[in-house]
Formats: C-alpha cells, sequence, structure tokens
C-alpha cells in the first residue's frame, strides 16, 4: 500500500470566492479502493470547507465571512489591500484540510454536499489544492 | 489491512441540538488497534465538533451559532424554516469531518472530550453518521 | 505497517496564546516516509489551526477570538475564571484536530503556513499535543 498524491490548480481570481472541487475530487479518487481523502489547500489564505453550493449558500458564506471577521482596520497584520489581514485569520476557523471517506473509489458525501474551497483573498489569484488518498 | 466503516442514524428532534456520539464511536473501534477514527456527517447542515459536553457547554454552543450565524432574513438560501439559510453555513466553520486517534482500540480522547453531532437545523430529524477506521 | 504516535508537552502560560508546533511536528515525521500526520489536542478548551504566524496574524487571531467568543456573563458554563465558558466553545470551530500530508519525510506545508496549537484558556499553563503518523 502506498499513499497516492497530487496537487491541482484552480483560478480562483480577484474577488472573494469559492470553487467546487468535488468534481476534480471524484476523478482523483475514481480508480482506487476504500480509504481516506485528505483535501488539503497549501496557503495561509484560504481554507476548504464540506457544505452545499446550490441554492446560493456559497454567495452566502462568501458574505458572511465579511461579516465574522470584517475588512476594517482592526488587523495587525498590515500586508495587501485593505483589510487583507482577516483573510489571515480565516483558516483558523475554516480549517485548509479536511478529510472525506472513500468507498469503492467513491466519494462518501451526502446528496447535498461538495468540497469546496473557500478563498476569501482578493490578491491571489491562483491556488493549488492536494488531493492525498491513503488506501484502507 | 482495510479500512471499515459503518453508517449509524441518530434522532437530532425539531430543535438545535448536539448529541453525544462519543459512546458509540467507542464501541466501533473497541475491538480495533491502533489506527485513525475519521468522523463524517453525510449531510450539508450539520457538522461534527471534539469539545465538553458536560458544565452546559453543549447549550453554550447550540446558543452561541444563533448569535455567529443569526436567524433573519439575510441569507440568500431561503427554502426551509425561516433563517434556515444560516445552517447551510455553519458547516464551513464547523465541519462534518473530524478525525481521531485511536490506540490499542481506545479513542485517544482527553478527559473533558466527547465527540458530538451539531445540528442546528431545525428541519431535518434523523441524521446519519459515518465512523471510519483506517488501521496502522 | 503501523501507526507511529507521541505526545509532546507545551507551555501556554496563563494569556490567551498560540504555539507553533510545525518544529517538532517535522522532527516527529523527519525519518518516515509518505502518510497523513494527524495533530489532535486532547483538550477541551484549546484547538489546533494551520495557519500563518508571521507578520501579527497569530496576535490577530487570539484578540479575534474574544470579538467571536465574548468573555462576558453570557455563559452558562460557569467554572473557572470569569468568560471562561467561552473557552469551551471555541473548539467547537477551532478544532482540536487536523490532518497534514507528509511527503518523503516532510510535512507538505505550503510557504506560509505553520501548525499551531490556538490556546484561548488562561487557566492552564500547560497541555499535551499528539502526533500520529499513519504511513502510506
Amino acid at each position: 500500500m502506498r499513499m497516492e498524491t497530487t496537487v491541482i490548480e484552480v483560478t480562483t481570481g480577484s474577488t472573494p470566492t469559492t470553487i467546487d472541487l468535488t468534481e476534480r475530487a471524484a476523478e482523483f479518487v475514481a480508480d482506487k479502493g476504500d480509504g481516506l481523502l485528505s483535501v488539503f489547500v497549501p496557503h495561509a489564505t484560504a481554507g476548504v470547507a464540506v457544505f452545499e453550493t446550490g441554492a446560493r449558500s456559497d454567495a452566502d458564506l462568501v458574505a458572511h465571512l465579511d461579516v465574522l471577521f470584517p475588512r476594517d482596520d482592526r488587523w495587525r497584520h498590515r500586508h495587501g489591500s485593505p483589510g487583507h489581514g482577516a483573510d489571515h485569520v480565516v483558516p483558523a476557523l475554516v480549517a485548509p484540510s479536511i478529510t472525506v471517506p472513500v468507498l469503492g473509489g467513491e466519494l462518501a458525501l451526502g446528496t447535498w454536499q461538495s468540497i469546496v474551497l473557500v478563498d476569501p483573498n482578493r490578491d491571489n489569484q491562483r491556488r493549488m489544492v492536494r488531493f492525498s488518498f491513503l488506501a484502507g
């Protein structure tokens, strides 16, 4: 048994956004059996979440991150665009790592769940995401 | 080596609540050795947390989720009961996936830690939880 | 294949703080190959996060936890120092468990990422952290 791992690249653009990674994760595990999929974002201003992207909950999340982490001048971290310090605190609550069980090469997600890159950062337009599969 | 996995069903009722899963998780791993336990909730409006359920911290969490994610009309997601859009954002911060180390068939939890299903949703009264054990 | 696991002890002192665990995690995995590292904090009032510790984002996080979880008299949990009930709710959002991929004995972290113990609690001055490595 070996761990299999790959890095994909996604374009997030210059506005806070979410990117659905489910299809690419599903492709990555499709030829594998049972095991755990680690989705890891090697960036300090992004996270990964599992939630429903339809019915505009993705826009709700992006808007609500601005409520929970206001882009004002409270932040000691002052690099980048105004309020960018907020982006550095988000990953402590929207972690850049999540684990999803895989059964017979299929993600064991619920009907309404997607694996989503959460990127509040306006300053980074391209992101990496690492998929790692540990077989059972 | 193989991954062992099972799905349990829990009744959460029609009010926001937390359900302690520790005992059922402990039973699941009791005949297994060392490894990692993945606790995964295949629902878009629930999460899983590890925290203390005694001394009313569970009621504190349920109440505080209403503060952090107010059930008002701000949410674009408008299905379900009033403010239900909030339930869809909670899992981005209270993730539906957590990993717990297992040693000699015992959960390596701290004295005061429990594994807890967090379900703010009034509209779903029954929930599934998947336990997956990857042996070391 | 076996899981390898160890517990380290860290001194967090009597003020809310963050402790960078990256170096000790890197040492733990240095002689190992590919796999997943579980970082697990067996305490009910602490979490673990992966974020940037430089440029004062660590101080931003500590300060912002006091905004998101105010240390006032709203908490039903009333043991410990004033507002300590907040410390028991933090781990539901800053979870005590995170998984980091390891490649060839090296943590697959991004350039600006650190693995960090987040301890808002004034009352516990020493903490344990468990590292567990599941080889691929």
